[in-house]
């Protein structure tokens, strides 16, 4: 067992599978803090295998899935998340007795659901996790050690999970910088819906929106720092966001059907030049904004 | 005359009507351009007054507008745009001949439909003019001297503008910072309802859709730096907001149902898993902002 549970946290070697923004950050961040012998990766993508290798975010890169599993104390799973329950049929017949498994993935419901599956029953060492930070950019290029300083890790376990597993990732987390809470799977997926999936899904649609009008060049191009920063994430992966909105499906439509009612009342009473409503509905949102961010003063939007 | 056209622009009394974020932070620009002699501002409300005087952004302060006004060389209407036309009709019979008139309303085409109304014509010395500037932020105390620093400033002359009194306005807004540049009203209505009055409209609805859930505490407690910077607007001023949606609304409709049809596509989709239209929109959405905004790297999104 080469995990050392005694403070600091330190794990000789660590495989990425997938060495994107996420797993490269992980890396980078558990190498800052010495808390980590060796970084091994796999990616299907050879071109980001070689970057991650030589910008030193993984010590030894592998092609093949198993063999680099086969070496791992603790094997991240950064994969898209509809390929997670393949990797872990892949994986888990060759890693060691004592090594851990788990993953980034922004859906947990249809994670576990989908190995659940795969596997006949989530392993006790498979401690399903999610870091809740990132940015819009993709790609191990874009990775950097202070993507989870103070940030929150969720950590997810289920029913057959093994308590020092859970300890190990609660640990590595926190070795990366991160805060980390446990949540159920179906509370995690709900919260999650609100305040990311469905904000990127709103971010997505108001750009295309805006890009199908005729005057679009202008628009952009007298945009100012509130429109560039509500749009923000309308620059991530459009591959990822669609997976996920698939795969959180029953959550997002909650949350969805409930905002196009609140946008039928809007449209009424801009119809009717209703002010109150319009009103009521901005002050509740600035009070529950302000509430809840006490942020300080920013001199600019850009 | 007391504005010298020749560079440098200079103008002897700035009489600032509404001493907030916009009017306070022009007034501190010019000062720091060394571009004005002197100051002055009205406000109804006597305690931004006070707040002006202390914080050295008007050299002297009125309460009465019309006394302000008879003083200036150039008046800058940073009122609500709701009350542009009662201002008007206070000042312009004691207006100085030479005086030019300006505002930095939100909206153009209800602000000229109302002055020409309430005066039978737009008188030729009233320039109206748009700085795309600004924060979530409201009131003197957030006023900053750079907030127009390349920023676009939109003129939106009309038929009787005298040209001279175009030509101060727009060497005003270079000496702030601004870059400048001439529109038609009906055309800064559409663009502005794209780029600021929907987004602000939008992010109100999802924060108060999700403010309505029963886990609200929760979501913001475990939002990440993308939902920060998306419901960002939605700490902007509630009313200031209502009245420019009620001000724009043909505009704001117009894209408000296309924006209402996109979110039925998509809604769709997510009911009959079609991961090809998702794609779609959030594809187009993406390359519709990479090719606009080609931004540095961020290295995190709080």
């Amino acid at each position: 067992m080469k995990i050392e549970l005694s403070k600091p946290f330190f794990v000789e070697t660590l495989c990425i599978v997938g060495i994107g923004l996420i797993g490269g950050s992980l890396a980078r961040a558990l190498k800052s803090a010495n808390a980590v012998g060796k970084v091994i990766a796999y990616d299907a993508n050879e071109e980001a295998l070689s970057k991650a290798k030589e910008l030193g975010v993984a010590d030894e890169i592998y092609t093949d899935l198993a063999e680099a599993a086969a070496l791992a104390d603790i094997i991240v799973l950064a994969t898209p998340i509809t390929v997670m329950a393949e990797v872990m049929a892949t994986i888990m017949p060759v890693v060691k007795p004592a090594a851990v498994i788990t993953d980034v993935g922004s859906t947990k419901g249809s994670v576990v659901r989908d190995i659940e599956a795969r596997l006949g029953e989530l392993p006790g060492r498979f401690v399903p996790a999610h870091p809740i930070a990132g940015t819009e950019k993709h790609g191990v290029e874009n990775s950097f050690d202070t993507l989870y300083h103070g940030r929150r890790t969720l950590i997810i376990p289920h029913i057959n999970n093994n308590h020092e597993a859970v300890t190990i990732i609660r640990d590595m987390w926190k070795a990366a910088g991160s805060i980390t809470e446990e949540m159920g799977v179906k509370h995690h997926d709900q919260v999650l819906a609100a305040t990311s999936h469905i904000p990127h899904l709103l971010a997505f649609s108001t750009v295309d929106t805006l890009a199908n009008l005729d005057d679009r060049a202008e628009i952009f191009r007298f945009a100012a720092g509130g429109f560039r920063d509500f749009t923000r994430i309308s620059a991530s992966d459009p591959a990822l966001w669609a997976d996920i909105c698939l795969q959180n499906r029953e959550s997002i439509l909650e949350v969805l059907v409930a905002y196009q009612k609140k946008l039928d009342t809007l449209k009424e009473a801009l119809d009717e030049k209703d002010r109150d409503t319009i009103l009521e509905i901005f002050s509740r949102a600035k009070h529950a904004r302000d509430n809840f961010y006490q942020e300080p003063v920013k001199n600019r939007q850009d």
